[in-house]
């Protein structure tokens, strides 16, 4: 699954998924109110909103980027309807061609961990059938718990031809608290790094593996070291944007063909008709062209990192 | 919420809690196959027959214990209608009179737990709407992230009064590679236990804090370490049966008035049926029967090594 990533990013010039965590102060107005005169101002009202929402940045994005990667929270905080906004954002972006991250920051004991890859990544059997259930192309994986929480994902990987981004080094102002804390063979975070080295080598998907990491933008010396210690995984890069990374602290998280990563923007893109320098050149209603145009600026910005 | 967790405790004499964690295998034929019929070997069967599955042993068990403990993924695992068979057991218990801990180990960055913490613990805003969404009393949060994925959650209890389980030692075999490693404080463990304790400090509830942990049956060592460090934070214990804990082993896990800790049992006691030695005193149709006197075995195993 990595090497259609890679194919991807390399076919579109863009190093880039665009984050889909809406929240209804991301929505235009005119979205919600058509969505609350059809369904009240319920969950299935707000999950319409989120859903049309997400329609029209899709379809205005969709030939920029080869990934999206919904943020499963901001659906389900909407209850069972946002959560099927969820699905149908997921299956909407494979019908248009792109590859789905789901970010759902799941991890468990062995057993549990088995039902949220079967969950995100595999297919569960009912009787005679295997049905494929939420059905994203990777999905991230918290590793508190160690391997015996994180290996039922790659053996679902392996059988399904998927991928997961397994947490590092997290993007949050309060990431170093448990993440940086320094054990005799370095920090958490290069323990876990070393993990995951351990761990894709297992999963190898062309020059890459099936296993790569999340390591936040805000973070750039530690990118640059954890480039060095998982030279074959993929890293995943939330925290650029409105979380404050840009295209220079991130360049020493891609290799030296410029590949090995992608940079996820969410609000920074899909909030971007709120803000400078969009929200004086675009209409409300222009919501989603104000989005094609984030995703333009950061790909120059990242090419340009990159010297590309 | 963290008092009348500990009001039922006392009141039924059980510091138990039933994990509701239904996978298909667990699940008698004859639910299975009734379901089937109605629903095919869809998810939406496999749903239905979790959820039957779950009725006939809440009515079975409700009396004797304060809690139980849905396990999230094993729903999920089913999609859309298992999520929504998540959210009929959730209602159904807290019916029964019981208290509900939605064990999603849920955690991220802080914008996004807010979003998790509001949908299990807390109430959404759709316009001028505030609508409860999953609506437990309890959740478990995984704290890889450090205090500013979990501090949204503290923020939703304190708006809410429900509380939170926050992974310190989990039950599992590989839970020492990272939780283990020695720091120069102590190790990684002990030193999410103290932000426990820190976090835990603003969130008081009679007795213990609505912040409480999550410390595996199966590390007894530890256990008796956390509750010394944790003095005024709630175990909640996981691993005991199935997972190979014991009532002798867990005692250390409660202060000296016998409280402090409630001990979780799932494949033990959902499972009952299939195992030694119920099997052959239960017939497959008399499951929930078989759910009721695993109960109470644990119970007297749990109330014999605390010597009540």
């Amino acid at each position: 699954m990595i090497k259609k990533l890679v194919d991807g990013i390399v076919k579109k010039n863009a190093p880039i998924v665009v984050g889909l965590d809406p929240t209804l102060e991301l929505i235009p107005e005119h979205i919600k109110k058509a969505a609350f005169e059809k369904k009240g101002e319920t969950l299935k009202g707000a999950a319409l909103a989120v859903w049309r929402f997400n329609r029209a940045i899709v379809d205005s994005v969709y030939d920029l980027v080869p990934a999206v990667k919904p943020q499963i929270a901001m659906y389900e905080q909407f209850g069972l309807p946002g959560l099927k906004a969820y699905k149908k954002t997921v299956d909407y972006c494979r019908e248009k061609g792109l590859l789905v991250i789901g970010d759902v920051k799941r991890g468990d004991i062995g057993s549990t961990s088995k039902a949220y890859a079967t969950a995100h990544l595999g297919k569960i059997r009912v009787g005679t059938s295997e049905i494929p259930v939420f059905d994203e192309d990777f999905a991230t994986v918290n590793p508190y718990l160690g391997s015996d929480g994180v290996k039922p994902f790659i053996d679902v990987c392996r059988e399904n031809d998927r991928g997961i981004f397994v947490l590092v080094k997290t993007s949050n102002p309060s990431s170093g608290e448990f993440q940086d804390r320094k054990t005799d063979e370095g920090t958490i975070f290069e323990e876990v790094a070393g993990k995951v080295v351990e761990w894709g080598s297992e999963c190898m998907d062309g020059e890459f593996s099936n296993v790569g990491a999340v390591v936040g933008a805000t973070y750039p010396e530690q990118g640059k070291l954890l480039r060095e210690i998982m030279k074959k995984n993929f890293i995943l890069v939330p925290g650029y944007g409105a979380q404050g990374g840009k295209g220079e602290d991130i360049k020493y998280f891609f290799d030296k063909e410029g590949l090995g990563a992608i940079v996820n923007s969410s609000r920074g893109i899909i909030g971007a008709w709120q803000k400078d320098p969009y929200k004086d050149r675009f209409k409300e209603e222009e919501f989603a062209e104000a989005s094609r145009q984030a995703v333009l600026d950061m790909k120059a910005d990242i090419n340009g990192a990159l010297g590309k």
